[in-house]
């Protein structure tokens, strides 16, 4: 298939219809009255915004949630804005129907209407970067500038976010770390092309700055600064964005997610095809035949979870997971690699993937050098002892099979787990090369490295 | 049993008879009226002095090996020393019936008299140390020394010895690294009895430095830089040779050995008994036993050695083991322990107490950094392949069976081996969880510490 084909078949699937668009416009208008009525009720001098990628019209075909923002005068105490903004969003919300109350810096409305989600978020009217105040505020200089440079461009940047998502990396939440829509806009404006931003996949990695706003020449000491601090926590790219010389665009970036895109995108090149932006999903496999090939083990842990939002659970799984690896590779036990997800409404589950299940009876236990006080005691108290050096070592009992291990090492709180979890996960079920019915897709996908492979 | 019968009934088992006795004046005089003899009708300076533990008496009932040195005048030329001194030495060995030629830094005439080993070893006639120039020069001087300081306590020294014997921590040679017979008069002779050097076991090892011939005053420039030296190489003990300022009489111990001798010297004087100085050797047990019961494996390498001095062989065969030792280990074989002899008259033997002998078919191969030229090689070579972070990673296929791997690695060179073992140990049998029954014995003091252990 052509480029040039791939290209106009994609664009046919991700680009709002006309009805979609009008559709949009008017929830945007009704939206808009229905927050202006309120925060006049209210006696609020604030100022609703749409932001984010209906905002900026950028958002792919059905993907239309809503970003209003409530911008309250500078002068406002931060208090205000938090409690005013927050009976503002809830006055809204039972007008727009059902709503929920979500947390992030601050705590902020989200709400239902004709089946859009909507978020309520409080934040300041700020007229550039120095009157930044709170992490939100950014979002209604973001979606000015997007709208003043992107130049008739937004068909580029839904393909590059389609071809992200597609190969999975797109999303800045912490446990993604991808590209955001804002850096795909970017790129979009600084490259020219969707095309033009995959061609430069290494010249951008070599280049590591991008600064699309010229802030190293309006504000070089800020800028500079941003750049130090990036480049020294090591991170692939530092896009100064474009409406703050502090921040660094693409600060929650992952290299992993990078090198997903450097080699997509020169596969792409090379071969176009629609499989990129949207992979035919996986006819999945066989766990136990997977295990069989490889020779290795799979242990899962399935316990409850507290009620908690993606954005928290995510990043202590994968704490959690990380921990037993460590603690098992201290006991003598491979973890080939781990996963983690949810598993139903209330349970999450840890799988490790491990080189065996049973280890010898007994380990090789260092001690004290033999000439302190320490060392005649460890003579005295162990049966089998001898020195290397001039260092004593002797034979300790351990338990072999790896369920009494991680029971053991869970007893003992030798396992660093996610905050929240540390009971939970005490409570686990362990499950040896055995998973349940629904989890065999994941168990699968995971094993054969299907889930973090660059190639599939 | 108190410590003074204890000593009592060693005593009668160690001290020479005055029939030992007599049969060893008669073997000197002997020996000397044919080494002058033979000295004389190849026309050579050569005067023969006796060293070691006869010269000195402080050799042990039964124990009584001849050192016949050879001493050359100090304006001879080494390499007449050398070649001349080998002449008289076979001379004289054929003169007393067989012998054989020994290498040490210079080759020597290792000759049997009347049942008894005599080495007839060619040196320099030194006054003192600054005359010293061949290793073995010093004997003499060490023999003079122990003779002028020893003051009637040879049987102090032959106590010690047979202790240190006993508690397997006897043997100057480079495989055994324990006391020299050397170190242990010094050790008497500055401490003042066998029950002595054994209560100041802490004290010594505190003190460091052991100088009996008060060579930091006489010397101090030339004594404090051994001193930095041998500390600096973190040696147990720096005992200043009584002879020599430069050199130090505990060079060659270890702290293993040390560590044995700090530990049995307490219990001794807490429990006086023979046991110390005549163990009663193990009955032995059953090593299938002791692998099911520690739920360990063992590896037994059997190949042929070259004709080579047990001095030689053991180094190379302790090398061999640690080779093994580290590739396994990068293998994913954790090693216990390792165990080396000799088997019968041409063969040797490794063995490896493993945790394992199965590992999985696949290994975790990491490959360099995505966006290099490597990076993007790696990347289209390999199947499964990931990023964690910039670099990449890749499924390797491997060996599964500890025989294959074995195998493997030493095809591709891949263990560090003894110089003179490299080609024979590629041939190498290799058992698995089995030996012959004449390694059997070694196999389980091997695998249940008793070897090594300090309880035993």
């Amino acid at each position: 298939m052509e480029m040039e084909e791939v290209i106009a078949e994609v664009l046919q699937k991700i680009v709002p219809t006309e009805e979609e668009r009008a559709f949009v416009k008017e929830l945007i208008g009704e939206l808009e009255g229905i927050a202006r009525e309120k925060a006049q009720e209210l006696g609020l001098e604030v100022k609703p915004y749409f932001v984010g990628s209906l905002a900026k019209d950028t958002y792919l075909a059905g993907d239309h949630d809503v970003d209003l923002f409530l911008a309250f005068p500078l002068d406002t105490p931060l208090e205000e804005v938090r409690e005013r903004g927050l009976e503002l969003g809830k006055e809204i919300g039972k007008t727009l129907g059902e709503y929920e109350i979500a947390y992030a810096e601050h705590p902020y409305v989200r709400a239902k209407y004709r089946d859009v989600k909507v978020d309520l978020v409080p934040c300041y009217d700020v007229r550039d970067w120095k009157d930044v105040r709170t992490a939100v505020d950014r979002s209604i200089l973001h979606t000015k500038w997007v709208n003043e440079n992107l130049n008739g461009k937004n068909n580029e940047v839904r393909l590059l976010k389609r071809f992200l998502k597609g190969i999975k990396a797109y999303g800045s939440e912490i446990y993604v770390r991808g590209f955001s829509g804002y850096l795909s806009e970017i790129l979009v404006i600084k490259y020219g092309s969707f095309v033009e931003v995959l061609e430069k996949a290494d010249f951008i990695l070599r280049q590591k700055v991008v600064d699309p706003a010229g802030w190293l020449k309006r504000e070089p000491e800020i800028a500079m600064k941003t750049v130090r601090r990036e480049v020294e926590e090591d991170k692939p790219l530092v896009v100064i964005d474009p409406v703050d010389p502090r921040r660094n665009v693409a600060a929650n970036l992952s290299w992993e997610k990078y090198g997903r895109f450097y080699f997509k995108a020169d596969e792409f090149l090379q071969r176009p095809s629609l499989e990129f932006f949207f992979p035919t999903g996986k006819t999945g496999g066989d766990y136990l035949a997977e295990l069989r090939r490889k020779g290795t083990h799979l242990i899962t842990l399935l316990f409850d979870v507290p009620e908690m939002v993606d954005d928290l659970l995510f990043p202590q799984l994968e704490r959690s997971a990380r921990g037993f690896e460590k603690a098992l590779s201290r006991e003598g036990f491979e973890v080939l690699g781990w996963n983690t997800g949810r598993y139903g409404a209330e349970k999450a589950f840890v799988m490790l993937e491990l080189d065996r299940v049973e280890r010898p009876r007994v380990k090789i236990h260092p001690g004290p050098e033999f000439f302190t006080e320490r060392g005649r005691d460890f003579y005295r108290k162990n049966e089998r002892v001898w020195l290397v050096g001039k260092r004593l070592y002797a034979e300790k009992r351990v338990k072999e099979n790896i369920i009494d291990v991680v029971r053991e090492l869970l007893e003992k709180n030798q396992v660093a787990l996610g905050k929240n979890l540390r009971e939970t996960v005490k409570g686990a079920e362990i499950l040896v090369d055995y998973v349940p019915r629904p989890l065999e897709n994941e168990a699968y996908l995971f094993l054969s490295r299907e889930k973090e492979g660059l190639k599939h």
